[in-house]
C-alpha cells in the first residue's frame, strides 16, 4: 500500500500546490450525496442528485449532515468547497486520499481528516480516508466511495435516540468519529486473533515454510494500522483544547471519551507489536530446537553403529594369522560384545536425555 | 484476555454513546450493596437490599462509603447514577469493564477507574475493574462482583483504628486505593518468583519442550499487568494536582505516598520485563550449547572410528598380492597401530577440551 | 558518503571561522545565474553572465528569484553575499556543502539550508545541498550545480498558473521547498521497492551470497536519507512560528502543508527502517531453516545406510564358524531384512515430517 | 533481593497506612545513637544511651548531627519522630527500608531517603537505606545498622577541616550525601572490572558452562545498582530548586556538584548496561564459532576417509571376476591412488581455510 | 579508561569537598604558561615562568588569553584561582580531570569544561580535559599537558587574520572551542573508516578469530567518544541562552554555529553506533552461512559414499550362496550402477543448489 500511495502522490508532483487532483484509483463511480437535516422535533433525510442542491443546507437553522461519497468527482467537490468558503488547500486535501489524520483550524470551520478502517467481505482491512468539515450548524463528510460505518448514526438521527437531535453540529461530528473509532476495536481484535493463531502454529511447528513470511506480513499490517490510528490521538487532543466556539465546552467531555478509547486501541497495538517481535525470536528457538533433535538422531545412529561396523571390519580382514577367527564360539562371543556395546550406548544416551 | 475484551466492546459498537451497557460476562449474580457511614464517634455498617435505600446516604453529614457489587445490574446502577447526578458518560463507564485506569474531574465529584489485581485460589491473577465516585462526603465504589482487597479497610472503620474515622471522604478514597496498590506488590512478587523459577529451569535444561511457551506466557502476563498499572500513575499525579476542593491539601501527602509505591511497582515491572527478554536470549544460548555438545559427541565418535574402519577395510581387500597379509604378526601390529591412533585422537580431543 | 563529507570538512579545520571555502569536489563548472522577476502582470526570465548583473534585482519592486548554480565560484558568491548584506557565517555556510538542514533567522532575511534528493539517470540517489535566502521581495537559491527539481516552478511562473505570480517572495520560497519535498516521496518510494525486492529475494533464497551485504547497504542508504530529511521538520516548524514579517500569516498555512508532507515521509522512513531490521532477522531464520534441511538429508542418509552397512559388515567377517553363511537362503533373507529396515526408517522419518 | 523486598512489603499490606512497622530483617541489634554538635569554635561528640537524651539537641544553637543506627527499634524512633514533629508518613517511611530514593518537602524540614551502597568484606554489594531529616540547625540520619561511609565526615568535623564547621546544617547534609555518592564510584568501578573479566573469559572460551549465568547475574546486579542510584538524580535536582529556606543559595552550588557526579555515575552504569547486552551477543557468536570448528573437524575426517573406505570396500567384494584383484601391483597402485586422494582433499580443505 | 578514571576518583573519596587534588597521572611535567594579550592594533605573546606574572593580565584593557599547561602543579593553579576570585569548587574541578563537559555560570565569569580529542602519533585517540574561565576581558585555559589543537588560533591572533583581534574575550572562547569541535570531525571520520574496514573484513571472512573482539573494541571506543562529546551540546546551548553580559548578542550567532557542528558530529556517532550493532548481526549471519557451507560438504560426501559403501559391503559378504557373485559381468554392472547413483546424487545436489 505504501507503494501505491507514494506512486499516486508522484503523479501530482510538479503541479502547482493547490491543484485539486483526485489521487485515488480512477473509477466511474457516481457521486452520491446524502443529507440529514434535523431539529429536536423533526428531521429530513434526502438523497440529492446535484451538488447545487446541497448549497441551501448551509444556511438552514437546523443541524445538517451532508455526506459526499465519490472523491473522483473533483469539479463538484471544488464547487462545494467554494460555496462553503473553504481554503484552497483544504479543497486540495479533500480529494487527495493520502493524508495523515490531521486537524486544521480555520476561522469559521474545522477540517478533520482521519482513516476509516473496516473489514470487507473477505476479511481484508479496508483503509478509507474520511474528511469532515465542521461548521457552525453543519458537518460535511467526504468519503472515497459508498459503504461506511455510519449506519447506526443514521438510525439514531432517524429515531431521535440518544442526545443527537438535541445537540449541535459538534456533537454530530463526535458521534461520527466515535463510530469510526469503535470500528478500530474490531480491527485490532482481528489482529490479536491472527497473532495468537500464528503463535500456536509456531509452537506446534505446523507452518515451517511460511512462518517467516506470515510474521513479516503481520508485522507490516500492524505497522499500517498503527500509522492510520496513532496521529488521530493528537487530532482529538487538539479538538479538546480548541478555543474556537465550534466545539462547545459540554461536548468536549465526549471527545475526551474518544481520546480514552483511542488510547486503549493504540496501547493494544503496541502490545501486539511487541508480541510479534517476540514471535520471531520464538520461531528462531523453535528452529534451533528442531535442529537439535535432528542432530541427536544422527549422533545416536552414528555413535552406535560406527564402532560396531569397525569391529565387524576388523574380522573381515584377510590376515593369514588372526587367531580369533578360528575359535568355535568367536562369532557368538562377538555378537555378545556388540549387543553389550549397543545397550551401553543406549544407556549413555538415555542418561544424557537424548532419548 | 485482550481477545475477550475487544469482543465485548464490539458488541457495543453501533450503539449510541451514552448507552449504559454492561460489557462483562453475563451472570445472574445478585446485586450486593454495602454501606459504611461513620463519624469519629460512631459508625453504621449495613447490607442493603435495594438501590433506593442507598439514596438517603447522599445527604448525611457523616462520611459514607457505598460499595456496589455486581455491575450486571445495569438499571439499578443507572438509577443510582441519576440520583447522584452523574454525567451520562460516567454511568456508561461504570458498567463498561474495559476502561483504562483514568480520572475524570467533574464539578462536584471525581470519577476514578482502576484495576484491582489479586490472586484467586488457583494463583491466577484476577483483573477486576473498580470505579470510585468521590463526592463531598461520600465515596461510591463499584466492583464487578463480590470479593475484594478491602477487608482491612472495613476493619479499620469498624475499630476506629488509624486516622480514617477522623478524616473526610478524600482520605477514605485514599485508603481504598492504597489497599489496591498494596496488593500490586503481591502480584509482582509472584511474577518475580515465576521469572526466577523459569530462569533456573532454563539453566538446568529441565524444560526443553515448553521453555519458549513459558517465556511467551510470562511475557504476556507482564504486559497485561503493566497495562493495568501504568496508567494509574498519571491518575494519582492528577489527584495530587487537583484544584477542586474534593481533595484537601493535607490528604495530598498521602496520595503522594501511593504515587511513590506505584513508582516502585512499575519500576519492578520494567525490570522484570527486561529480564524476561534476556531469558529468551539465555534460552537460545542454552540450546546452542547443547547442540555444540551433541556435535562434539558425533565428531569424536566419527573421527576416531572412521579412520580405523578404513584401515580395517584395507586389509579386507581381496587382492592377490598384499604382502602384509602374510606376515605372522601383522594382525597384532595392526591392533597396536590402531590403539595408538585411538589414544592419539583422545589426547587431541582432550586438548581441544571437547572431552 | 559520511567518509567523504568528513574528509572535506577536515580540509577546512584550522582555518578561521568565517573563511569562505568551497567544500565540495573541485570542478571547473561554469557559474550559472538565472533570474525570474515577476509581478502579477508580467515576468522577466534571464540568464546572466556576471554576478554584478544580479545586484540590480535586489531593489526592484517585483518579486525576484535569483538562482545561483556552481558553488565552486566562491569569490562571486562572496561578492553577492556582501551586496545582500549577509552575515559572514551565512556566506561561509552557503559554499560549505556539508550543512545539516537548518534555518537561521537574521534581521532582514531568513537563511534556509536543505537537501535536494533526486535520482540520477542510473537510479542513484543524488544528495545536493540547496540554500535559500528569503528577503522582503527576493529569494536567492544556491545549488552545487545545474540540474534540479524546479522545472515545474519555472513553468508556473512563466504561465502565471496557480497563485505564485500574485503572491510575495515567502510564497515563492514555499513552492520551491514544496517541489523539493515532493521529490522526497519519489525517493522513499524507490526505497520501499528495494526493501520489498530484497524481502522476496530472501524468501525465495535466491541471493544467499550477497543478502547480508545488500541489507547492510540498504540500511545505510535509509540512514542517509533519514539524516537529510529529518532535521527539515524542525526547520519548517520554525518557519511556521517565525515572528518576523518575512513570512506572512496567510502563507503559513502553506508551510503547514509542507510540514504534513514531511511528516508522512519521515513516518515512512521509520517504517522502512523497522522493516529492514526485521529483514536481517528473517534472513537469519532462512539460513537456519536451510541448515535444518541440510542436516535432515545427512541424518536420513546416515541413519538408513549406516546400520545396513553394519549388517553387511557382519557377514563379511571371516570367522570359521558363522552358521548363517551356509544356509541356502540366508542372502535373500538378509535382503528381506534390510529392505524392511529401510522401509521402517522411511516411515519413521516420514512421521517426523523430515521427508 | 527483589523477592525479599516485596515479601517484606507484603507483610505490611492490610495494615493502616501510617503504621510504623520495621520492614527489614528482624535482629536484636542494639540501638546506636551518636551525636555531633558543633560551632566553628568547638564540637561535642557523644554516644547516647537512650532516645530521650537526643531531644535536647533539637534546640541548641549549634549545628547538630544526630545519627541513629538500628531501625528495628521502632518505638524509640517513633518517639524521636514525634518530638521532632515529623509527619506520620515520614516516621513510617523511616523504618520501612524498601523506599525508593526520594525527597519530601515539609514546612520546617526536608525528608531525604537514599541508598548507601558499599562493599562488605567479601566484596558483595551492601545496599542499605539511609534517611535524612534536615531541620534548621540539625540533621537526623537513620541507618539500618552500624557501619557506614561517613568516617571521613566525622574526622572533618572533629578536626575542623574544610568548611564544615563554619557552615549550616544544609552543608552538613551535603557532605554526608557527597560521601555516599563518592562511594558509588567505587561500586561501579567494581562492576566495570567484572564486565571486563567476563569479557576476556568469554573471548578465551574458558567459562563455557557458566557464561550465561554469569552474564545474567551481572545484568541483574547492574539493574539493582541502577535502581538504587537513578532516582537520586531527581532528588538532588529538587534540592537545587528547593524554595524553602532550609537550603541556602550558596550551598546549592555544592549540590550541583553532587548532581554532576551522579550524572557521571549513571552514565557509566548505562554504558555498562549496554556492554553487558553485547556480551550476550558476543557469547552467542563464540558458541557458533566453536560449533563451526567442531563441524569442520567432522567434515574433514568424514570427507577424507569415507571415500577411501568406499574404495577399500570395492576390493573387498567377493565377485568371481574382478580383474584388478589379480594384477601384481594393484595393491600398491591403490595405495598410491588413495594417498593422492588424501593429499588432494587436504589441499582442498586448506584452500577453503578449514585447516 | 573507565577503569582508570574511577580509580583516580576513588583516591579522592574521603577527602573534604573542595580539596584541590590533581586526579590525573602523576608526572613531573613542568608548568607551562603562555599568554596572548591583544588589541585590534597590536598583540603580545609571552611564555611565563611563574604563576605570579600572570596576575597582571587580569586587569589589562586588552583581551588576554592565558593558557596553563600542567594540571599537576596544583599549588600554582590554586593561587591563580584565588587571584581570579574563582569559587573553591571551580578550582577543585580545574585539576580533577574526570569531569563531564559542563558549564557553570558564576557572577563574573563562566566556567566551561570540555574534552579535547585528537589522534596521537600512533593514531590512538587522546582524550584530554580542557577547562576555560571566561572573564570580562580574559580567557583562562587549562590543559593537562602541552600539545593541543590551538595552533591555528595562535596564528590567527599573531597575524590578525579574521575577526579575532577586533572582538572581545567571548569570541576568543568561541574560536578556541571551535578548534576543539573541528577536531572531533577528524576523530569520527577515523571511526567511520574503522567501521567500514571491519565491515569489509567481515564480508570477506578474513578475520574470523578476532571479529567479535574487534567489534566489541570499536563499540567501546564509540561509546567513549560519545560520552565525551554529547554533554557538550547542552553546554553550548546554555551559552546561547546565557543572560550574563559575558557573551554578547552578536557572538551568540557563532556559538550557534558550533552547536550545528556538534549536532552533525553526534548524529554521525549515533549512525556509527547503529552500524556497529548491525555489524554484530552481520557477523552472526556470516558464521551461520559458513556453517551451512561446511554442513553441505559433509552431507554431500556422506550422502554419496555411504550408500555406495553399503553396496560394496553387500558383495563383501561371505554367504555361500550369493548368485550375483558368480556372473561374469557382475563386477562391471555394479560399477555401472554405482556410477549412475553417483551422478544421480550430483544432479540432486545441483538441483538443491548445494553445489
Amino acid at each position: 500500500m505504501a507503494k501505491k500511495r507514494t506512486k499516486k502522490h508522484q503523479k501530482k508532483s510538479g503541479l502547482a500546490p493547490g491543484s485539486v487532483i483526485y489521487t485515488g484509483e480512477k473509477s466511474d463511480k457516481k457521486l452520491f450525496l446524502e443529507v440529514f437535516d434535523y431539529t429536536p422535533e423533526e428531521y429530513i433525510e434526502k438523497e440529492l442528485n446535484s451538488i447545487e442542491e446541497v448549497f441551501d443546507f448551509k444556511l438552514t437553522d437546523c443541524v445538517s449532515w451532508i455526506n459526499v461519497n465519490g472523491l473522483n468527482h473533483v469539479t463538484e467537490i471544488e464547487k462545494l468547497g467554494i460555496h462553503f468558503n473553504l481554503h484552497p488547500l483544504v479543497i486540495e486535501d479533500l480529494v487527495s486520499i493520502s493524508q495523515r489524520p490531521k486537524i486544521d483550524e480555520y476561522e469559521d470551520y474545522l477540517f478533520v481528516v482521519l482513516k476509516m478502517l473496516y473489514h470487507d467481505a473477505d476479511e481484508n482491512i479496508i483503509n478509507e480516508q474520511v474528511s469532515f468539515i465542521l461548521g457552525p450548524n453543519y458537518v460535511l463528510s467526504f468519503q472515497e466511495s459508498e459503504g461506511d460505518v455510519f449506519g447506526a448514526v443514521r438510525d439514531r438521527i432517524r429515531q431521535g435516540k440518544g442526545r443527537v437531535r438535541t445537540m449541535q453540529s459538534d456533537y454530530l461530528l463526535y458521534i461520527l468519529m466515535d463510530a469510526i473509532v469503535d470500528e478500530y476495536f474490531s480491527i485490532i481484535e482481528t489482529l490479536g486473533y491472527k497473532i495468537e493463531d500464528l503463535e500456536s502454529d509456531i509452537f506446534e511447528g505446523s507452518i515451517e515454510e511460511t512462518a517467516t513470511k506470515d510474521i513479516q506480513e503481520l508485522k507490516k499490517e500492524i505497522l499500517k494500522v498503527r500509522r492510520s490510528i496513532f496521529p488521530l490521538r493528537e487530532v482529538i487532543s487538539r479538538i479538546e483544547k480548541d478555543e474556537s466556539n465550534l466545539i462547545q465546552q459540554r461536548t468536549k467531555t465526549y471527545y475526551r471519551d474518544i481520546y480514552d478509547h483511542l488510547f486503549q486501541v493504540t496501547e493494544n497495538i503496541d502490545i501486539y507489536r511487541e508480541m510479534i517481535w517476540s514471535l520471531m525470536d520464538m520461531y528462531m528457538t523453535t528452529i534451533s530446537n528442531k535442529m537439535n533433535e535432528v542432530m541427536k538422531v544422527l549422533t545416536i545412529m552414528a555413535s552406535i553403529f560406527i564402532p560396531l561396523t569397525f569391529i565387524a571390519g576388523i574380522y573381515g580382514m584377510n590376515f593369514d594369522y588372526i587367531p580369533e577367527l578360528h575359535y568355535k564360539y568367536s562369532y557368538f562371543i562377538l555378537w555378545g560384545v556388540m549387543i553389550v556395546l549397543f545397550i551401553a550406548m543406549l544407556i549413555y544416551f538415555k542418561r544424557k536425555k537424548w532419548l
